[in-house]
């Protein structure tokens, strides 16, 4: 935990929070906190600051807090992420949002198994403290808004273009295609919104669709990867790539 | 699985293979293989091919081996990282071998905890059928050659130059420097060795001994991510960047 993320609602009116479970108990035995000591704190959707230790005990520390740091920006790219196995989404939400990214858009596909929709890891209450771990070990404070869609044609022909309206859109393939890098460089799209399919890849009506909304074919490497393996390396990429442009493009 | 691997002891001298277990229940369940259906199937170490389904029971199918692919180019990347926590360590054998390095150097570290080298996922007995899992999903044959190291400064002072004779070797770290794919454009080195800290990061001595053996530090981007994270993302940059090298340099 490189940052203790805080919502505006963890703070009473003198601006202090009062952390308690997992966090505290970081606080206490891993990072061994004393009264006085200055911790990295963030609010969530909100600027990075600075918590003074103003008392510990055993089950709660409080920190008083100020949030003079200066706002990140909000991850540029998103991910619309065909629903995985439930072992496999488990360990995805941290790490994609320590990576980074502004939207999780989870959606079915011929090639989702139907129970994968059944899992308690497609509840907020499940994934959200899994989405904070990622956001503390990153120092980032923009929490990804996550939506989960169980209609793929209704996503994408209806509510993506609210969802996203703006931005280059790439669907990774194994096909022969640009690479990442080569399909963002030159661009001056300020975000970008990444398509990764099932196992087993989308299905020749799916990746129609998604070109007829725009999605450009980008090629993953030689290799087929598993989902949470393919995504943080296609989203490593994305953010170097966009990372790398020339400078007049950079938000 | 992508690929069906198997070692030169898997065949019998009519180059028919008796496959048993998760991998036996894997083609029948999921592939749904019969009599007469071919399979990829690979050699480790040695070229893809194929096998076609001869029989098949309850708890063994077997194949009829021929192995006319090309073989394929030993990952150009080398790893070398300092061993992570027991969870995170058994999370990444798998994702490693998939996403391809020649060789994994674990080793200690200031910063690695004692017992984190009691973990039976340091025991090749245990972490071998991982290595297959992910060569089996990535379809590469090339098993990785793993070495474990107690003693940080001989590994690096005695040892290293025989294991990576020859190759760029670069150390993420957080600090200012160029880019992962800022230091490999340009070179002509035909292999990367690169080295991984523990959480926490390396030490000064163990920068300063890294540096005084050739290490060149790169940037693994602003944000601080997890080992198996961090792996995951330097590994498919570096693989892109070595990949996206003019042409000449290629091997």
């Amino acid at each position: 935990m490189n940052l203790v993320l805080l919502s505006r609602g963890d703070l009473d009116s003198d601006a202090v929070a009062h952390v308690e479970g997992e966090r505290a108990r970081h606080l206490r035995e891993v990072l061994k906190v004393t009264p006085g000591q200055s911790v990295r704190v963030g609010l969530i959707d909100g600027p990075p600051g600075v918590g003074i230790v103003v008392a510990t005990s055993a089950d709660r520390i409080s920190l008083r807090c100020s949030f003079a740091g200066e706002l990140l920006a909000r991850p540029a790219v998103d991910l619309l992420l065909a629903v995985p196995r439930p072992k496999v989404l488990r360990r995805l939400w941290a790490q994609i949002a320590a990576i980074g990214v502004g939207r999780i858009i989870l959606t079915n596909a011929a090639r989702v198994e139907r129970p994968y929709f059944d899992t308690h890891w497609l509840d907020h209450a499940t994934y959200e403290p899994l989405l904070i771990e990622g956001l503390q070990q990153a120092r980032d404070t923009w929490m990804p808004m996550v939506s989960v869609h169980r209609q793929f044609r209704i996503l994408i022909e209806d509510e993506l273009d609210k969802l996203c309206p703006t931005g280059l859109r790439l669907v990774g393939h194994p096909a022969a295609a640009p690479s990442i890098a080569g399909a963002v460089a030159g661009l001056e799209h300020d975000r970008v919104l990444l398509a990764i399919g099932p196992e087993g890849g989308w299905n020749d009506f799916e990746i129609a669709c998604l070109a007829a909304r725009g999605f450009v074919v980008a090629s993953m490497g030689p290799r087929t990867l598993r989902t949470d393996t393919a995504c943080v390396a296609a989203l490593a990429l994305l953010h170097d790539a966009l990372e790398h442009r020339p400078a007049a493009l950079h938000h």
